[in-house]
């Protein structure tokens, strides 16, 4: 076994506390990897408060993972001791269902396993990466663009992917206008993935403050969703939307701002059913649509991707003993754009 | 000017009555057509109801129009005396708009102008096909195939070109299953064309009675929606799923019938809004999308498809004297599965 320190929670109510527990020997097909920084997203905040149900504690957050190889397994071959990788949200699936087969490993009709609080074959429960160390089949394991700044290309692995993928999937480029709903950890990330695609893009938040920082990564036009004008201007205008806001929002202004066959595709998952009026579908052939993260294969493109485009996420590192305050901030949308943790901080708890 | 005679709504809770009116002048452009049969369609009940607002009385409603040509403006080329013609939902639009050059004037952004209660260019309302004759632009006028029954031919104009254009937008072909939801007017149509064009069809109604009927249209299986078992047994299976009905209804456990990439297409506008979580279309990238009546190409390509392959309305052919009834039944669901009026009839009014 191999020991790990972390960061984890013991309940859903309390803070997040010091945790060492051991992680699993490396297996012929696995990667042992230093966990160098790791990302919060918003799902590690509804998972270690038990908010969407089924915690096991104690849980260890974190899928936005990044770091170097320590050690392979005996039929390891893409990977080596001292490359820099990533991992995202998952690390396994079943490899043989329709889903699997056609690289959605996230729809995998079996047994899908995620990066934390996910049972394992072994009967164990995964733990993320709030962790000095991390063991991964390398088929879950991503090479990462050394050309990046390290701790920005965290958030990548949960926020870039599932902006990335609905983006390619809709096949977004130069002549297309695209909305981008909420300016945070997955909106910044829309605002420049779309932008570096060609696209016209249109910001839409509640918060004139970011009018600024929208402009700088590439956003063409911020509309103020509170102001009537501004969005009447953009009426009928947009072929796709992507909405990250799972709070929640009226989504019949939104159709509205879509052409004829325009789509609204949501990646936040709220926690409230929405409202919609099937003739906001029917006048103009509308989509209202969804997308979760993206396949491995997926997730490696986009890291290439933003390695050939030299696009990271804006960050604010934090050390590991700050994630409780950062959890608090992250829920008043006060962080540009996504903390990440300083695993070496580990070090002083 | 041409007289004509009609059945219509004088306010929106009488019967309809009989009416003598004008129609306009055939113009160089226009078709003069008699009318010889008109379906009854659920929208006219809603809008000599003014369920919807905006009623202007007397009100003639009715588009699902064939009829034969009488005489033809001096410019027409398409049509000559005696041809067999239909005239649907619509009888004008802009036609220099982004949609009308596209060839789906349904959502002409200008002035598209309904079949009936709908504002023209002189001032006029537009009246319907429960009347003994219209005078159309050629542009809407379709041309009828002659090797079908006149009669079982009219609720193609609005019922069948209304499920034809999602089949073929969405490119529903043999290797599809596609589910319909509700079996009336617009399913009974939705179930002839996805099975003629290779589709496995599945039909889902709350009416056992039903499954007979819809086994002879070309369904190959009936699932009886309040039952639990049978609905699980198809959860996951569907590329496509048409909902005709309008009425409020669970949207979630049919997102739940869809594969991967899955799209529900709502047909029936209806009054209250759905519900709809964002995770039942997040997980799965699934979608939830309309789609209005089609365009004048596509409705003449549905009308030579239906030709082609023999495909027309199942009817119940009632005289102008028993629209009333026919409408309480309509509200009933008490139809097989379309009422189409003898037009001969309004001479014995």
């Amino acid at each position: 076994m191999i020991k790990a320190k972390a960061y984890a929670g013991f309940d859903a109510k309390s803070d997040l506390k010091p945790y060492a527990f051991d992680r699993r020997d490396v297996g012929d097909t696995d990667v042992h990897i230093e966990i160098k920084y790791c990302g919060i997203c918003h799902s590690d905040i509804h998972t270690v408060r038990d908010e969407w149900g089924g915690a096991v504690y104690p849980l260890v957050p974190g899928h936005e993972i990044v770091g170097t190889v320590v050690k392979v397994g005996s039929q390891v071959k893409k990977f080596k001791a001292g490359d820099l990788v990533g991992v995202g949200c998952m690390v396994g699936s079943c490899g043989s269902c329709e889903n699997c087969k056609n690289h959605l490993e996230q729809f995998c009709t079996k047994v899908a396993t995620f990066t934390y609080n996910s049972p394992e074959a072994d009967g164990n429960t995964t733990k993320g990466g709030y962790s000095d160390n991390i063991v991964v089949n390398e088929k879950f394991v991503l090479k990462v663009p050394t050309n990046l700044k390290l701790q920005e290309v965290a958030p990548l692995l949960c926020a870039g992917i599932t902006t990335y993928s609905p983006l390619k999937h809709w096949k977004i480029g130069k002549n297309d206008k695209v909305g981008v709903i909420g300016l945070g950890g997955l909106g910044h990330m829309a605002v420049k993935l779309a932008s570096s695609m060609g696209a016209h893009v249109v910001v839409f938040t509640t918060s004139p403050n970011k009018k600024d920082d929208a402009l700088k990564m590439g956003a063409h036009e911020v509309v103020i969703s509170k102001n009537a004008d501004e969005m009447q201007k953009q009426a009928g205008s947009f072929n796709f939307i992507i909405d990250t806001v799972s709070a929640p929002h009226d989504l019949a202004s939104y159709m509205a701002m879509l052409k004829i066959d325009g789509t609204l595709c949501m990646v936040g998952v709220s926690p409230q059913p929405h409202q919609i009026a099937s003739g906001a579908l029917i006048f103009g052939r509308k989509s209202l649509s969804g997308s979760l993260i993206g396949g491995i294969a997926e997730t490696q493109e986009m890291l290439d991707y933003c390695g050939e485009h030299n696009i990271t996420c804006d960050i604010e590192l934090i050390p590991v003993q700050k994630v409780n305050e950062a959890y608090t901030r992250v829920l008043k949308s006060d962080v540009k754009y996504r903390f990440v943790i300083d695993m070496q901080t580990l070090k002083d708890s």
